[in-house]
């Protein structure tokens, strides 16, 4: 046996992993306000395996592909915690309403006649595709048929967190609310373990469900330990027609069905006094704020800097595209920061990396979903988004954070990724195709109109 | 001489022009709330020489170029009425501070080390290819150094109302007001036959300009038949330090001394009390509104409601990248219209063809040129922006007028024309080249920073 050389401890061999993107500018969100340069994220069957030091990638790690990413952000993909996907079809159909009118005369006279698995389905493919463009890589939705929405976002490749609707008007899908909460569960029941699906609660609002049926969501959420997705105090009208009603204001009303908790995710939230602050701070409830569709439908402008200070979890939502009208993440953060910034007169409120965690690992905590995604983190899955910034509306870059939520926009969404699968590549939808998504939302429009 | 056969009247010949584009819906802005189907848009030497039923147009023109846009909206470039262009090379270099913290901590020390004509001209063409690339064709400045910007105006193709500054700070470029407004007019001798330029007086702000340098503008102005454009009120700050100053409000004080006429822009004009909206009212002075810097910046937002009931004609403006911190009006626009609608919770208010005035003919208007730009009337300039809507974000089509403004964005601009050449073609640049702009700004990122 020849002698062996004398030599340092053998390193251990690179390790084979799936992908390594290379990006100029990492933001894992958590640690926050973080701007990594230099470093390579790893990716593993489907999970981010590790951020790398760039100088150390080559030996550590043997990937089937290396993607660079020469002029990108590389980021956690944006949760959307408040949708109703399959409304996309409904995309401008009735503008410049205030939200009572638009619901009563176009929106619900609309879904009364078409509402059904095939609008369900297509609509929510249209949304898919342009949510994947956006950079949205989970959204939180609420609509009829969900059975439906499940094909559309298997195929898409997105995840998405499905609503068991209670709802205590009688639509196409359901004829009360049991028979819609039934339908939800049986769902869940058949879908629980697909990897990109999660489910939530969702009754519709309190204007639009009774006590009992409440009483009955607040059973199955401590059965289930599902959380509770639910329009909250979106006008003040809401609230007043409450105390007309009820003689108590919604959030009071909800307290004491046992809806509000830590796992409860209160929708629009802009009516709010002190009281109802401190009382869904108090439970920990989280708000999915959806600033567009507040101020177009003028609802109002919600209290977030209140809201923030008393600690609850601020998220942001896009809402349905028949009210907004797009399904744009980094729209609804933006115009989050600013309104905070002007309506309080305050511009160092909702710095951009606060706002980032918002749009990302916020919103994963408010769908019971942060263990799983929302920042760069080892274990992780890997749901991803990639912006570039080299173009002439994003340079020069001084801070790339400030640029996310300032400067870009969905049009610098190049390269997503669900579980590490791509979804979006150099613009381009890769599981979808757009020419489908194109011709059913065509087709739908001449049946809406015809 | 063989007979005449006996025929009906010949049809005189078609007409040669030069371009006729084939868009799916024009609109036109004036007359108001029109979408057009099935008509060409006739260009001929820059102008626009009819708009085209499409059954007559083979018939009546010959045109050297035909364009198909067969999902498009072909509507007027945008009017930009407030920007202070060569500040694009500092996008991004300080976020999240109020106005003056902002002004006098970050950009004013910059800017007093680095502005110069290299500077402004570097700047000035990064800014004008993120506006061309969005859509506007014209845009309303106001910086140092206009000789420079001057440049990138003429290189790039846009169209420019340049500002003669009048401050009374001394800089780089002027020494004291009277040395900037000279310096201003000479460049305005100059360039004054320029067909794509334009100028108005520009003394900065109440805060930071003399009586007696006002009365000097007020005179020139009369002499010139110049406009005049100037921050006010951009914040209560502002109104209360002048009330300290000069015992009164900065709109008074403008009204005294002669600063307040038909051809004054009144830019931001956040902090108006009613018998401030009066006064600019009784005067017709116009309004720049900047909603993004506005809120940004914490300034506030502006009363547009109150504004435009008094009769007064409401402009968009993105002013500088500085502190937007984008030059996108399209984003512009349909804030304006949501934090409306938002703010004094009225749904109704400002409607989508109403925002499509306010960003072409109302900005047009206010800079003097509503005779050569702003809507597709024959006998004006065609500057021209075409707007794809075939795309999953922008599917399907009920309202193009409300697609424009609610769900597409820039990234939606396909082809902008200004005085008929192509300046933007298939999103790219046409007249500069996006490397050059990239280059420089990426020169001037090391020089900040070095």
């Amino acid at each position: 046996m020849a002698s062996m050389p004398n030599h340092a401890p053998h390193p251990s061999p690179p390790q084979p992993v799936d992908l390594i993107l290379r990006p100029r500018w990492l933001i894992p969100v958590e640690p926050a306000n973080q701007v990594l340069e230099n470093h390579d994220l790893v990716v593993h069957q489907g999970r981010i395996a590790a951020l790398s030091p760039r100088a150390e990638t080559a030996q550590r790690y043997l990937a089937s592909q290396i993607q660079d990413l020469p002029e990108h952000v590389l980021m956690p993909g944006l949760v959307n915690t408040h949708c109703h996907a399959g409304m996309a079809l409904m995309r401008g159909i009735a503008d410049d309403q205030p939200l009572q009118a638009w619901l009563e005369t176009a929106i619900w006279p609309l879904e009364s006649r078409w509402v059904g698995t095939e609008m369900v389905r297509d609509g929510t493919l249209l949304a898919c595709a342009e949510m994947l463009q956006a950079g949205v890589t989970t959204f939180n939705d609420m609509y009829f048929f969900p059975e439906a929405a499940f094909e559309a976002i298997d195929q898409s490749g997105i995840r998405a967190s499905l609503g068991i609707l209670a709802f205590d008007v009688a639509s196409a899908y359901g004829h009360d609310a049991d028979d819609y909460l039934n339908k939800g569960l049986a769902v869940r029941d058949t879908l629980r373990d697909h990897p990109r699906l999660s489910f939530m609660l969702a009754p519709h609002a309190p204007y639009t469900v009774s006590d009992a049926t409440f009483e009955r969501v607040a059973t199955l959420a401590a059965q289930t330990n599902l959380g509770i997705h639910i329009h909250v105090h979106e006008t003040q009208h809401e609230v007043e027609q409450s105390l007309a009603q009820y003689g108590e204001r919604p959030i009071a009303r909800l307290e004491r069905l046992g809806i509000l908790g830590p796992q409860t995710l209160a929708v629009h939230a802009v009516a709010l006094d002190d009281t109802d602050i401190d009382t869904l701070a108090r439970y920990n409830v989280h708000m999915a704020h959806c600033p567009t569709a507040n101020l177009k439908l003028a609802s109002g402008i919600a209290r977030t800097s209140a809201v923030a200070a008393a600690g609850i979890n601020i998220t942001l939502g896009t809402d349905g595209a028949a009210g907004n009208n797009r399904l744009d993440l980094l729209s609804e953060v933006r115009l989050a920061g600013l309104l905070a910034k002007g309506s309080h007169q305050d511009a160092s409120l909702f710095p951009a990396h606060r706002l980032l965690y918002m749009a990302t690992l916020g919103g994963a905590r408010a769908l019971g979903l942060a263990d799983h995604i929302g920042s760069l983190t080892p274990g992780k899955q890997a749901d991803l988004c990639a912006i570039r910034l080299d173009t002439p509306s994003t340079l020069p870059v001084f801070d790339p954070a400030s640029h996310v939520i300032y400067a870009a926009g969905r049009e610098h969404v190049t390269d997503v990724w669900v579980s590490g699968q791509s979804v979006v590549k150099k613009k381009q939808l890769v599981q979808i195709s757009e020419e489908e998504v194109s011709l059913k939302a065509r087709l739908w429009q001449n049946r809406f109109r015809g």
